[in-house]
């Protein structure tokens, strides 16, 4: 049965089990007592730090293990800020940075600090010149991922790092995603990563703050991990993440298995379009994680694909809204400007067969279809009946250009209703004539637009409604 | 060889064990995802906080999992304090917490937050009359520990639970040390605990908050673990916790293992004092955790002692000054007023065998020996030569009582040198007279009043000198 979630969380690598095991016997004692059991914990403790290390190419006393790859993320950016109080109170951070660094910053912000988000472009990445242009003098620290958790897209962070140390700035790196298939490049000042992003057990995180940066751990402290994570230290687990990281890195089959899944990222890449009609993959084509893949799949509810391809037995993850807690979508694919429903996000975990990967491809047309025609898509959606009728009570604007439009009303109505009902009439609109869709459904926001610039048609904008929001199209041709 | 120190860590319980392995294979994957391996997680994790809520006594809704027992006591004392941030900012607290508790105290305290230790008798416990008197209309919250982790005295936590919960003040219970003896009882608010103290595996930790405990979990939050701890659950390892939490509790031999592990410490208790001189028994000798027992052996160093039973393959703890890396001795022997210096404590795991302590009674007395005899104890300390002189550099004040007395001056030497020179000249000084010693060691503060509740002679007062301070006693008999 085919996981396709690798950047959610990969299986436990062998090594890390057989380590895992090894150290239950020897590593359960505290490594802070100094009788025997002490002694060999303590052991145990060193020898993964300095693993770790080395695998991400830092001082062992500049390394210290979380319980978590978020709660290194919240005590990094949180001690960065406090260390560097003085020189100023701005955090600048990416739109498309995971929610463990968006959640620390919102805490931030909450005790009167202030935040800058840095745009992305439609690849999901970041410019440096933005974060040039952006680094004030009282900015107290950048967060820039490595590379994108949902789009696999790789920022500059080599760049930016080089920026930042010119500007005096500390740049933490979110490595999460990154850090199995190699170090991070440039001259950051903080990193942060998590063990089970790369095979290693849950329950281990790594943050590393290089020596010269300013740092003051905040919250309550005790003696262990040099003040910087309080509580007993997960030894067992530590010992088997640290394991599994240099056996990724030793194993002269890593660059090979990076090569070989980007291929076969490639070929969905490819292949999923031709495929599938209506389909948009998103990310970085080339400057991307070798693992990841990302695509959008119009006129599709995105809870029922993953229900159905799980049925079909494929494990996959999604942004779209009707995934999400909150119905809002992703916010990286907001940020990027792209479609949002029927999306899909796929990641191999290490070793994943190619015949999983062409198993997928031949499902994926049929599960769609399925998924649509449910919906009541219309094969060409252009010519299909509609809803729609003129309505009173939502009138336009006097003389406005969609004062002769149609009106859809998609209030209560949630992703991917809203943009169906759209395709449906947008047909018996004339050219140069507007439709206008009224939706209250978060994800609108941002899908009729993406559907404007796959269907080559003109988005002229939002406006205010009684309820939600009403979207404004011409027909071009 | 023996391991007595079950009160750090207690070594993996073979249901642990097992447990730990199944789900490294059925619960490696997000609990959040909807995928069949994120539901099988999902299992495992709701089945692991059922058999743990059943445990504690509490609903599995009111209990998070947390990366540990300090990070539980650390969420649950801030988000306690800024629930309750309308009724007031004082925090009580134990003398005798445990330095989790502490150091949540602290952070309150530097943010402006007020905080009252209650104070303990003899036995390390506190009156609830103590708790009554104290809770002001401004308390937002007590700590108070099930059981002291360094002597084993139960705390009265029923009692206090009762009068907290007139006074509408919500107490938090660290219950690390009592947990796997048995839940806690009363009505408190919150709870604390760690599995690796039950012979679960480190990593995790228990914070319960019971419903209509105002509850404001502080820093960065996420979805997970109802918004109180935030990070990918570290859920192999919970699942390991709550089995052998349950294994324990339906043992039908768990109360026999209490009792057994009580006489075992009864043994001890009687023994020690008549196998070796100059030993005293601390901590309450009934109200107490069945397999904890601490004495303190007079004119010996902590480290060295531990250091030899190491040698002679017993692991031990220690609160002496010298065993910690503050060279302060231990909060808890402080306030209780007892002697600190060669101080062992002994946490027997569950299933100690009895010929390991009968061992440990065998080897103590030589170890002690040994010890005293290379700092130059002498076999009848009173009659021993002395290095003390009359000084000039230190008068005393003119026509006060030790005016005519000796001066030993132990400035700059650690503990138990400060303890073992007063018993030196002790012989020396005419009935009714004095001898001062000056000592900078923090441990003479309080081992020399301890000395002399031990000796029948009279402590009679410390006053501040050039450097350290002066400790004046007077020869009783």
């Amino acid at each position: 049965m085919p996981y396709f979630d690798a950047a959610s969380a990969a299986p436990l690598h062998p090594v890390a089990r057989e380590a895992l095991l090894a150290s239950l016997d020897e590593g359960w004692a505290d490594p802070a007592r100094l009788y025997r059991e002490g002694r060999r914990a303590r052991l145990l403790l060193d020898a993964a730090r300095e693993a770790a290390a080395e695998a991400v190419g830092c001082r062992p006393d500049e390394l210290v293990f979380t319980p978590s790859g978020t709660r290194a993320v919240h005590t990094g950016v949180s001690g960065a800020l406090a260390g560097r109080r003085r020189a100023g109170r701005r955090l600048l951070h990416s739109a498309v940075e995971h929610s463990a660094v968006l959640h620390a910053a919102e805490v931030h912000e909450a005790a009167g600090g202030g935040r800058a988000e840095l745009p992305v472009d439609p690849f999901g990445r970041v410019a440096a010149g933005e974060v040039a242009a952006a680094l004030t003098a009282d900015t107290a620290l950048v967060c820039l991922q490595s590379a994108n958790h949902e789009v696999g897209t790789e920022q500059p962070v080599g760049e930016v790092a080089e920026l930042c140390r010119e500007t005096g700035v500390p740049l933490l790196v979110d490595a999460a995603q990154s850090l199995p298939w190699g170090p991070v490049p440039g001259p950051w000042s903080l990193l942060a990563a998590s063990a089970h992003k790369w095979g290693g057990p849950p329950g281990v995180g790594l943050l590393v703050v290089r020596k010269g940066t300013r740092f003051a751990a905040q919250g309550p402290a005790d003696e262990r991990e040099s003040g910087r994570s309080p509580g007993f230290e997960n030894l067992p687990a530590i010992v088997a993440a640290a394991a599994s990281l240099r056996a990724l890195r030793a194993d002269p089959g890593t660059d090979g298995e990076a090569a070989r899944l980007r291929r076969l990222v490639d070929r969905i890449r490819a292949r999923v379009p031709e495929l599938v009609p209506d389909v948009e993959v998103v990310g970085d084509p080339v400057r991307r994680l070798p693992h990841l893949v990302t695509f959008s799949c119009l006129y599709v509810d995105g809870e029922t694909l993953l229900d159905e391809l799980d049925r079909a037995g494929f494990s996959v993850s999604s942004g779209s809204s009707c995934t999400s807690s909150t119905l809002t979508p992703s916010h990286v694919l907001r940020a990027m400007g792209v479609l949002s429903e029927g999306n899909v996000r796929i990641s191999l975990p290490y070793g994943t067969p190619e015949a999983d990967v062409e198993r997928f491809l031949e499902v994926l047309p049929g599960v769609v279809r399925t998924v649509r025609e449910r919906l009541g898509v219309p094969a060409e959606d252009r010519t299909a009946p509609s809803a729609a009728v003129p309505r009173a009570d939502a009138p336009p604007a006097a003389g406005s250009a969609e004062a002769a439009g149609l009106v859809v009303d998609a209030l209560g109505r949630r992703c991917p209703i809203p943009v169906i009902e759209l395709a449906k009439v947008i047909g018996e609109v004339p050219v140069g004539g507007t439709v206008t869709v009224l939706s209250d459904d978060e994800a609108a926001r941002q899908d009729i637009p993406a559907w404007c610039a796959m269907r080559d048609q003109e988005y002229v904008g939002e406006r205010a409604a009684v309820r939600g929001a009403a979207y404004v199209v011409r027909r071009r041709a």
